[in-house]
């Protein structure tokens, strides 16, 4: 018996002032399948034109592929002010072509993306880039910002569907190399 | 003899997490004329869609006014990395209305804010408000948000024309009561 359509878009995003990841999912809350994912690159550009091109980009992102739900990791600290600061306004772009293109945001700590996807709240990003790659069949292993990106909306997509217990059973360590 | 148009539209702001001031002057670099000043009051909503109005209502300035260059403050540091965060994000989507809208976007560090428009780098707030009220012959004394974004537009405005010399002897002094 064939399954069900997996009717549910998330777009998971990872902003950065360099690099912002992003990765496109479909799912019904336990089963996902990866329908896009990519890297904005600004890092060549001058400020604040990057922010305009990834705000360009990810309204992009919006238009082609109109995911119902949008997940952005919730950045509680970073290394200084100055840091914040231009993360922030990365952020803000991002969460402005978002907003612009109708699209429901939602916020999880970077703890809870881990603990969704790896098992543990202290997964390193080999572990991520490895469990993303094993939870949505892909071919091959996503650059970092991608399965950052996708680990977010990995765990948008499981807060809406399974239950906690078979979340933490779901784990890294039962897929570990 | 009448004086010539002040041609220049410079749209000045202050970015908030809760209140964004703005003001739009029309300026030869040497005359500036206040055109519209106000706030973006945006702390009754919830986060990130406080993100999404205060680039709506930016971007409504600027469809309206039409300004040709944008002046925004330069944060250097901020109380700490979370306040650096959430004001980095409202800075993010100011910008974004800007860019989007087609501005040319320039940014002064505070210091040489209060310097253009007070003639002291370590300017206090009352002193901006007053010297912003007189250079631009308002009738009433503007509030702290949009005093400090018409002198954003004012220290853009001084930088274009007015000699160092000039801008130096247009001070606080000059005009205190």
């Amino acid at each position: 018996m064939s399954q069900p359509p997996l009717r549910h878009r998330v777009l998971g995003i990872d902003p950065g002032s360099r690099n912002t990841g992003y990765g496109v999912i479909d799912t019904d809350g336990q089963r996902s399948i990866c329908i896009a994912r990519g890297c904005v690159r600004v890092g060549q550009h001058a400020w604040p034109d990057r922010l305009g091109l990834i705000f360009d980009q990810v309204a992009a992102v919006v238009a082609e592929h109109r995911p119902h739900e949008m997940a952005v990791e919730q950045l509680i600290f970073a290394r200084d002010a100055t840091a914040a600061l231009k993360i922030g306004q990365a952020r803000g772009a991002v969460l402005c072509a978002g907003l612009k293109g109708g699209v429901v945001v939602h916020e999880y700590s970077p703890k809870s993306v881990k603990l969704a996807v790896v098992g543990t709240g202290n997964a390193e990003k080999f572990q991520v880039q490895q469990m993303v790659r094993v939870l949505l069949s892909l071919s091959d292993q996503p650059g970092e910002d991608e399965a950052d990106a996708l680990a977010i909306a990995l765990c948008h997509a499981h807060s809406m569907g399974i239950p906690q217990r078979k979340r933490a059973a779901a784990s890294w360590r039962d897929f570990r190399p």
